[in-house]
């Protein structure tokens, strides 16, 4: 300890922790000297705001033609009402679905054509609900038209990663109340994956084992950190996560890509996201969030990738803002213990 | 093309470009089919409140002791008034200073213990300047108090680490509108300065060349990305910004540590950030922004290190929301090309 650092030491009060992500390697503080608990927080509520719908209803035509729909029964025709779930194209598409990659270099710079597709999924026709509110059924539904979606984008050979992610509240990032989903499909496999992959891929080169299963049995005997469990899945806080009450869903079965999962797995994949967010708006009083699918790149040489990669859902509650010092090292200060986060979710009364 | 991929073509209204970050081999959209002039944003602005504030002249006694102060001609005593730049323990610290690293295992779980600094620097005695209204010289002052803390806390063994950053405004994270920065010390080095090392130590290995030299004369050939530029630094657009604006201000002689600069380099460097800020509240209209020094880690053992890595600092006004895409995939959506940003930051007219 240098002579300055002595002069104030005194005002240390608590042993903050350096904890590690062990799938990528990336370090968090967890910061018991902050604030902490969930009354804590200068929370990014989600509110509703009025004015015209695109994605209600009798509204179709506001949108691009439709990719998807389901219609029970032959209910209605394309591009009008009567669907439970509706994919539309991105009026306002990050990417375009045309062209080639045209790989090429710049001197020392990379560059290729933004080719990909960049879709919306309408999740229910109700504006005013959400994963919290709507029935389990509803969910479900949107978890085929995520299978859907990926089962027909996978074959377009240019696509190396689909993304499938949603932003709840403005604070999160919505532009729109409407309950809905997104969904990109990426000619790269974008960094933050590409981690978890690393990692995964040497630990199973190490040990023939994967992170994810291991992950799960030292979760179930520590049972510090679940929020809940069903015959298919497990909810809990990651070791270290890098926001407060930041949560996964992981499925119990080791599978790499998520579209590859069986009905029982949706049904339960959709129960349990009802009940994390359900869980969360409790909690933490209506939060802004995003919630979002991690699974297998597609159209992939790598022959192992089926045996060390391990799809689940990432769950993040908009609590606080994310400022220099995150932006700057990838280093992330948590003010929540996730054992604590873990707590007060398992012990919300669902209604 | 998949069936329905071809139904949304038309809605393809232009090209989007994926370009890669040499250094750590980071995608970015760089999207052109959104928002993407200044005008376009939804801007977060710096705004100052009232209240009373800890770092003003006068209530010295409201922080934990000064580890550091500037005082013209012994101008008054210790934690008393009469300083220029003041540096003090942050009352909320991330990481304590005390103890040992005590790192350890759970399982497959790392540990160990949130040791480090994590300190205030007071910019000005003035609370109602910032870096684009004070004298150029009180921010040279800033720059050297940056330097004696980086040269007192690297003889901690413990550290690995130092990082400084800026948060101005609340939007950036800023709790105090008095300028000030921050300094934390950390026993690991973070991950995105880890992706730096990797990147141009890769680099290196290859070319024996450092990749911020390669960049920067790259950059001087084309001319399209340089905001400004002196004898001794650089200020540019980077080929593949994460954040529309991004800047980065990087030192023209091979460098790899910030504080080992000479008088002249911050003199240069002081006079870089006034204009830059000063550009950017010209054009962004006062933007809340995060300011941060990226330089080598401390303590290491790696002997090319002083070769490969270059130290900089990075400029990102606080724009647009990040939002699940970003967080899930590490990927980001950026509406202003950087030509265009450099541009306008560069027909500025500092008055």
């Amino acid at each position: 300890m240098t002579g300055e650092s002595r002069l104030y030491a005194q005002y240390n009060r608590g042993v903050p922790e350096l904890r590690k992500d062990p799938i990528t390697g990336r370090w968090v503080i967890i910061s018991t000297e902050r604030a902490r608990r969930p009354d804590d927080f200068r929370r990014q509520h989600f509110s509703r705001k009025g004015g015209f719908c695109p994605f209600c209803p009798g509204s179709e035509t506001k949108t691009p033609p439709e990719v998807l729909a389901y219609r029970a029964n032959g209910n209605g025709a394309a591009n009008g009402p009567g669907w439970s779930v509706r994919v539309v194209p991105n009026k306002f598409p990050a990417l375009g679905i045309e062209g080639n990659l045209d790989r090429r270099g710049e001197g020392l710079y990379d560059n290729m054509n933004g080719v990909g597709a960049h879709e919306v999924i309408v999740a229910s026709p109700d504006h005013n609900s959400s994963f919290a509110s709507m029935p389990t059924k509803q969910i479900e539904e949107v978890l085929w038209a995520f299978r859907d979606r990926i089962m027909d984008l996978k074959r377009d050979k240019r696509f190396r990663y689909i993304l499938i992610f949603k932003n709840h509240g403005e604070a999160a990032g919505a532009s729109n109340d409407h309950p809905h989903c997104q969904l990109i499909a990426l000619p790269i496999v974008p960094t933050s994956v590409q981690s978890e992959l690393d990692g995964s891929k040497h630990y199973w080169n190490m040990k023939e084992r994967c992170i994810y299963c291991d992950i799960i049995r030292q979760e179930q005997a520590e049972n510090s950190r679940i929020v809940s469990e069903s015959h298919d899945l497990i909810t809990l806080a990651p070791y270290a996560p890098r926001f407060p009450f930041e949560t996964w869903i992981v499925p119990k079965h080791h599978l790499a890509s998520f579209e590859d999962s069986g009905k029982q797995v949706f049904e339960s994949l959709a129960k349990a996201i009802s009940q994390l967010t359900a869980r969360a708006d409790q909690v933490l009083e209506m939060p802004a969030y995003n919630l979002l699918i991690h699974t297998a790149p597609i159209n992939t040489r790598d022959e192992n990738l089926q045996d060390y990669y391990h799809w689940h859902v990432e769950f993040m509650p908009a609590l606080t803002k994310v400022a220099g010092f995150e932006w700057g090292t990838g280093f992330y200060i948590n003010p929540t213990p996730p054992e604590e986060a873990a707590r007060c979710l398992r012990e919300a009364v669902l209604v």
